[in-house]
């Protein structure tokens, strides 16, 4: 039996779920993994429930840093304040480092990775992304025979609960937004969430883990579901698709495409019976074809199950492994970042229902090179009627410039939305 | 850079996949995980593609056993004989294991294991079920935080195909195989799919894993799909359930009950979204709650991803991991297998239409203590009618009996059949 001494960072909803299992599940691990696991200090503003005093910590450098007995520091406290500061010094001084920190990990990865690197020391983060499920872990330790060319993510439970209830309930995403507020589902200001900037952490975490190489935030393309209509999603459900937010990453050879924005997908698509509050990640790797991974994305006990995996996991293995990003280390490996991917689209304007309109539109798709794979026209009107485009594969700088085209038509009330669509 | 040196056993449709892959990946293998994969000895009865005559072994123990270079045997041969030969020797002399092979796995593991641990040896066998899907490395290292109580998997893609297109085209089970068997989807001799042989072979290995105790193949209750009629498709369709050939395992304390048999899902169950030749595991765990792995359950290179992912991982850890059996290693930790165990039912009579038929039908169940659901009768005709019940949650033994008194009464012409609904 192998004692393995923690300090854990933090209190909060999952430092009290990491805490719990723990506790739990201490008989089964000594059983199962040979490996007796010891919370010895506990660092946290406030506590969810009591613990005794002789665990809490009063300061990160005299308690825990300098504690040889302490092998692995759990950081849950968020952040990159405190958070970066304490897992910074924790990896230089040796200590195993497990977080559920996604905007850590996406901000200040390399810079942690070669601490970490240099110290021997590990940084293992599979919490930061898609709850308890272990994809990080896949990723790295299940399809490294693969080059992975694509990742296709739900990894934001908010924006997927809001979705899936819009379409199932026909209310507005205002209307299923309180209510997702009011049961706790989506936060006060819901912009994180709602407008995708968790969902970007998250991708630029997958899909560096994926590609072996680091995918800044900064260049990872990002739109929320603020603007899905209703009638979007009635008419995409017509024409045989549901609209997910997805988080997508794409490689081919050294050129990397990141991109979170509302998608249309087949309803016979596997990430399309993903609903509520579910996260699933779906993979493409050249040597095993499609994989996906599903589970619950969020939540105290869901979560600590991806950082107590962690934390067994580093203490099973003495060699920590690291992440290889190809364009950190060596110039040549540099990859470009494409801001005019290929695509399908689904357009949705508001027209005027008079003739010629349809030949003028179809003339600036025509003009830009983009090609119509079908039209659907809604009712009749003496004022505007709603026109659905889906595209063959174009170019998406094509389809903004047919775009601005069709804009400045009389004739054309509202481009009411531009979403794409994937396969 | 470390090299990893590789004998073959085995050329047939894996074996090509595995030689395919490691040359095509070598490169970035050598780039990403800093291994040089070489393939320095293949044995083989036939080679399914020309290879240097330098790599060809004529005999195992000289040209493979006694080769001190060799680090790592993978086996693709197959079957119990020759390959459980090759394999022990091979365990015992220090050699890791890389295998696909679910027989010798589910047959031999507790001997294969002691060999391993004995030597320092590793024994993996990714590839032994769900072919590409990394489901054993996320039970061993992604889920290890939990207690895994329940799995449920849809690990048969031939069985999976049939039902798929027997509900899509409402074809008959022979019509669909015979045309399965001309895609080459399906065995001329079928059995060993449809009669659901691999999928327990399967369930062994992967409930074995997850409770942490061996689940030897004579515990595991088998019933095939060869009786599943379009009228159940049809009938459990309306009433909003899907077919499809699950294993299941699960546990409670030290009782584990391990079935392979068609079973109804809810459409909306993840699970029911799994077609055609697409391989799903559902897993159950206390801390972690549902979490799916979903991919290619059989094929030349998806198969060849789970192996060299496999060689891979042997090759960076230096400690290899190995099976905690709880039941092998300590008498008192000896679980049992449960045949009665509690589950929905779906119960498919072809009754005489009189009065009276369903107060004798219902009489029966109320004895057994099998409390009804819901009830639906089919039409009406001079002749018999399909008369179905749904129960609530009833031990299998309690409808076992109900059955047994019902096939008696003399307006029931037949048991159509009798299909276990999991959620």
């Amino acid at each position: 039996m192998k004692d393995v001494n923690i300090a854990l960072l933090g209190m909060g909803t999952v430092g009290s779920g990491v805490y719990k299992t723990i506790e739990m599940q201490k008989g089964s691990i000594e059983h199962k993994e040979g490996l007796s696991l010891g919370i010895k200090k506990v660092l946290a503003l406030e506590y969810s429930f009591e613990i005794p005093d002789s665990l809490k910590a009063k300061d990160f450098y005299k308690d825990i840093l300098s504690d040889p007995d302490i092998d692995i520091v759990i950081e849950l406290i968020g952040g990159v304040g405190a958070a970066k500061e304490y897992v910074l010094a924790a990896l230089k001084a040796g200590k195993t480092v497990v977080t559920a920190n996604k905007d850590l990990i996406a901000l200040h990865w390399p810079e942690l990775n070669s601490a970490a690197k240099q110290s021997g020391a590990g940084l293992y983060f599979e919490a930061s992304v898609g709850g308890g499920i272990p994809v990080i872990r896949a990723i790295w330790e299940g399809l490294q025979a693969n080059e992975i060319t694509s990742v296709m993510g739900i990894i934001n439970g908010t924006t997927n609960y809001i979705l899936s209830k819009m379409e199932e309930t026909k209310q507005s995403f205002e209307s299923v937004l309180r209510e997702a507020q009011k049961m706790g589902l989506a936060e006060a200001d819901p912009k994180n969430d709602v407008e995708g900037y968790d969902a970007v952490y998250k991708l630029s975490i997958i899909s560096s883990m994926a590609f072996h190489a680091h995918v800044p935030v900064k260049d990872i393309h990002r739109e929320g579901i603020s603007l899905i209509t209703q009638q979007d999603i009635q008419f995409g459900s017509e024409l045989g698709y549901t609209v997910k937010l997805l988080a997508i990453g794409k490689k081919r050879g050294k050129t990397i495409e990141a991109r979170v924005h509302p998608t249309m997908i087949p309803k016979t698509h596997p990430l399309a019976s993903v609903k509520g509050a579910f996260n699933a990640v779906y993979i493409h790797g050249n040597i095993v074809d499609d994989v996906m991974l599903y589970g619950r994305g969020a939540g105290s006990m869901p979560t600590a199950s991806a950082v107590v995996s962690d934390v067994i996991y580093a203490a099973e293995h003495k060699n920590h492994r690291y992440t290889t990003f190809y364009n950190e280390e060596n110039a040549s490996s540099e990859v470009t970042f494409e801001n005019n991917w290929e695509s399908e689209f689904f357009l949705h304007f508001s027209v005027q229902d008079s003739p010629g309109v349809l030949a003028k539109i179809a003339g600036a798709f025509g003009k830009h090179n983009v090609s119509i794979a079908s039209v659907m026209q809604k009712g009749e009107s003496a004022d505007s009627v709603p026109l659905i485009f889906i595209t063959h594969r174009a170019k998406e700088l094509s389809v903004q410039s047919a775009l601005a085209d069709i804009r400045s038509l009389p004739e054309v009330r509202k481009i009411v939305n531009m979403i794409r669509v994937e396969r």
